[in-house]
């Protein structure tokens, strides 16, 4: 057992040293930090505005969705503020093998970690959209919680850079089952509750938006380091959640204050008998 | 790579140093010990009481909110075991600006951590009590769970206090999601579902004793420390944690005891009914 | 503040020698490492087995049993490439009374972070099989969660043996609950659905695998140590998943490929109707 000045000397202070090190390397780097406030404006602003937009929304299911939406840009801050500060940040020495093998990549994990709060949130807007089964709703968003998880795994893997080609390939795979559901199997559902046209708007963002991710990683200084720049990773990330976040839930939500009565009604037979039998 | 003895050394060493060195600390305060293990000792108790107060209860569905609300006390005992034995406590240095800068304050971050799993039980059994719609429920979990999130990151940020109180807010902003649901939303249901009564009482007691926590942090060793003590501050949540969960818990059971009839009856019309409709 | 490079060689390089010291510690272990191929084997060929097995499959209810099933492999995948790696394995130096004090011990802690995703997907498939309350169901997942999390922390503390014992009976509580529920409430609910056969063999199947872990946690090395051997009490878990996963989903989806009209009708009066009211 070592006497408690060592321990702080060995473990406490380097660990702080990692936060506050991140933290000045990201402060040092104009264009990495401006990717990272960026979306602290804009998820700000957006929580603003979907407050704002929700003022003459009346119908109880309605304004279900404008409360489980704005969830969307909250996550989003709470990820950012957790990349700015360092604390969801870390210096990784790439393995050998790698392309920067060696060299100290700095890893932003903490996006994996909170994509596993908010990408069940995006599943979920547009699940009820779709008036999916909820035993469907519940296996794809099991699907998308282990293609982040992965993803972190990948991220973190420094013994071998064979295991995170691995955790890649098997986090595309989760993502295959969330892409069969969004592109085969709702699209159905979604007829039949009358909402096809705003599903196939946002599950095109969706689907599009949600193929950058793996290229993004892929190119960038965690995968194949096509992309050197620590920065221009980050902002492929940082562009990707604007369109795949904000703009999405901007759409979803001026969709339903349009059409207050169509989530009230199409989905369901009236929230009244719903709520009784559904138990 | 360094050999195995210098990992041994420099790795391995301090981490059960830390675990062990948190334990010592611990165990040498007696009123921050007390805290804690009046919470095992509470836990324990109303686990048996609740088995105990179970006997006599035979309708299915008052037997199944038994069985989901002892989990609670079991999620809790599992918490202070954490904190107890120093696996889910830490020293970390405060940044500039904090109160008390430079030193080491002992965080239970362990609590924001199990929280993320008894406060969702918690608005579930508040959610079937008042027989709300289930997409609701999942939307206000995900709230409940970002509030525990971000103040798990709040508690953990050492790099900048800024940082801190960022965090804080937006575990705020998701707080006040849930509170909206808890005061204005799910009262109606619980009205329709003939469970005004008592998910008013639980719902004022939830309220009350819930707005706690944050100001416990404001002002205790992680906030503004306007209580320096860490046994102070560790008693504020232990006490907030016997009123929002032992006795809330059994005020509910005593409820659903002494009213099979309507806990089977109201909040659907007949289980085979609704179990053979809602999948 | 320490400078960049003390940071780099004080707490980075450790951190990578120690993922990539666990990793030649593996494979230098030839048993060892072959209990952890041999389920990276059979996850993968499952995976394949599966999606060649759901080439017939037609009715919308039974695809969707095979979707959420081939999950459970795929999260078994995840789970051996973390071991295998060396990102979920760390060395814990065993406490004053544990039979192992003071030696290191090769901890597999990420098998119980994994089972946080993969032993809901089993309850999952199970619920929906007998056709449960799916608050029933949520409550039963919670409980299960809190088992595989107290499993967690019995296996990291470090601090003191009588505190990792302590977790174990707790997660033991926990795991009471989850038999309460396979061997007592959900039979009932799976003969109403027509489901009786097939949910009373995967039940036992069940029952009698998830009764192992716990055994092989208290004879293996982390527990009294009657076995030492780290290969040995690896295998122990290894086998029991092979059983209680892959065998599991083959048995479930063979069963499912042949009564694709049960599945379709029994667990709800047609999906059309069900997906209309239940939102």
């Amino acid at each position: 057992m070592l006497d408690a000045t060592t321990v702080v000397t060995e473990v406490l202070v380097p660990l702080q040293a990692s936060q506050g090190d991140v933290l000045s390397r990201i402060q040092d780097d104009a264009l990495l930090s401006a990717s990272l406030w960026a979306n602290v404006a804009l998820a700000g602003l957006s929580i603003l505005l979907f407050a704002y937009m929700s003022r003459g929304v009346r119908a109880s299911r309605a304004r279900l969705v404008f409360g489980a939406t704005i969830l969307i840009p909250l996550v989003s801050l709470s990820s950012y503020l957790g990349l700015l500060s360092g604390l969801t940040v870390g210096l990784l020495e790439m393995p050998a093998g790698h392309a920067l093998a060696g060299e100290e990549v700095l890893s932003q994990w903490g996006r994996y970690l909170t994509w596993t709060l908010s990408t069940p949130l995006i599943l979920l807007a547009l699940g009820i959209l779709a008036d999916v089964d909820r035993v469907d709703l519940g296996a794809v968003i099991a699907a998308d919680v282990g293609m982040c998880i992965t993803g972190l795994a990948a991220a973190l893997t420094t013994s071998a850079v064979a295991f995170r080609w691995a955790f890649y390939l098997v986090s595309c795979a989760f993502f295959a089952v969330v892409l069969y559901a969004l592109l085969v199997e709702w699209p159905d559902d979604a007829e039949a509750a009358g909402t096809g046209d705003i599903f196939g708007t946002l599950r095109v963002l969706t689907v599009v938006l949600w193929l950058g991710y793996p290229i993004v990683w892929a190119v960038g200084v965690e995968g194949l380091a096509l992309v050197e720049s620590t920065a221009l990773t980050s902002w492929g990330y940082s562009l990707l959640d604007i369109g795949a976040k904000y703009a999405f839930a901007y759409l979803l939500l001026s969709w339903v204050a349009s059409n207050e009565s169509t989530v009230q009604g199409a989905p369901s037979p009236g929230d009244a008998g719903a709520s009784a039998v559904d138990d």
